[in-house]
C-alpha cells in the first residue's frame, strides 16, 4: 500500500468522528493546553489524550517540547490532501443539485401553468 | 448527537480505507456491476459487498433496484458537507505552506549572500 493512501486513511479516519472534529475547531481558534482542551467538552484528561493521539498520528496536531506546558497546536497540512482527494469529485455533488434544482423549477412550473390553466 | 455530525462522520469512515476511495473512482468512470467491480480489484465477491455497503450505509453509492443486474452508482452528495468541513480549514494548510515557501526563499538568499562574499 503506498505512503500516500496510509496518510490519506489516516487523516479521513481522524475526521471520522464529532468530539475529534470539534477539538480541531477549538485548536482553530489558537493553541491550548490538554487541560485547558478538555474543560469544554467535559471529558477526562484521559479521553482527551486518546482523541490527541489519533490527530496526532494522522499529523493533524502537534504538541509543544516543553514536558509541563506542552501547547496542542492545529497542522492543515494533512487536510490539503483529503481537500484535493474529495475535490476530484466536485461534479457528482454539482450534478446532483443541478438535478435536484431542475426537478425543482419543473414542478413550479407545472404548478404555475396549472394555475394559469385554472384562471381561464 | 445531530444527525448531520454523524452524517459527516460516516462519510469520512466510509473514506479511510484505499480499497473504497478505490472503488469511488472506479464508479466515477460510469455506474457497473459487482462482478464488474470485483474483477480489478482481484477480491471476492463478499469482500466487494462488504466495502460496498460501509459505502451505501454513507449515501456514497446507490444500487439499482433490480434484483437481477444491481447496477452500482457513484452518489457525490455526502462528499459536499464533506469538502465544505475541510474547506473551513483551508488557511491551516495554506499558512504552513507558505512558511515552508519562505524558509526556502531565506536558505535561497542565504546561499546566495555566501556566494557573493565568497566571489569578492
Amino acid at each position: 500500500m503506498p505512503l500516500q493512501a496510509d496518510q490519506l486513511s489516516a487523516t479521513f479516519a481522524a475526521l471520522a468522528d464529532p468530539t475529534r472534529r470539534a477539538i480541531l475547531a477549538r485548536l482553530s481558534r489558537g493553541e491550548v493546553t490538554v487541560t485547558e482542551l478538555a474543560k469544554p467538552f467535559d471529558m477526562t484528561l484521559p479521553a482527551v489524550s486518546k482523541h490527541l493521539k489519533v490527530l496526532e498520528k494522522a499529523g493533524l496536531v502537534t504538541r509543544g517540547r516543553d514536558a509541563q506546558y506542552r501547547p496542542v497546536t492545529l497542522n492543515g497540512r494533512p487536510l490539503k490532501d483529503a481537500d484535493e482527494w474529495i475535490e476530484r469529485y466536485r461534479r457528482f455533488w454539482e450534478q446532483s443539485l443541478d438535478r435536484l434544482d431542475a426537478y425543482l423549477k419543473a414542478i413550479q412550473q407545472d404548478k404555475g401553468e396549472k394555475r394559469h390553466g385554472r384562471s381561464r
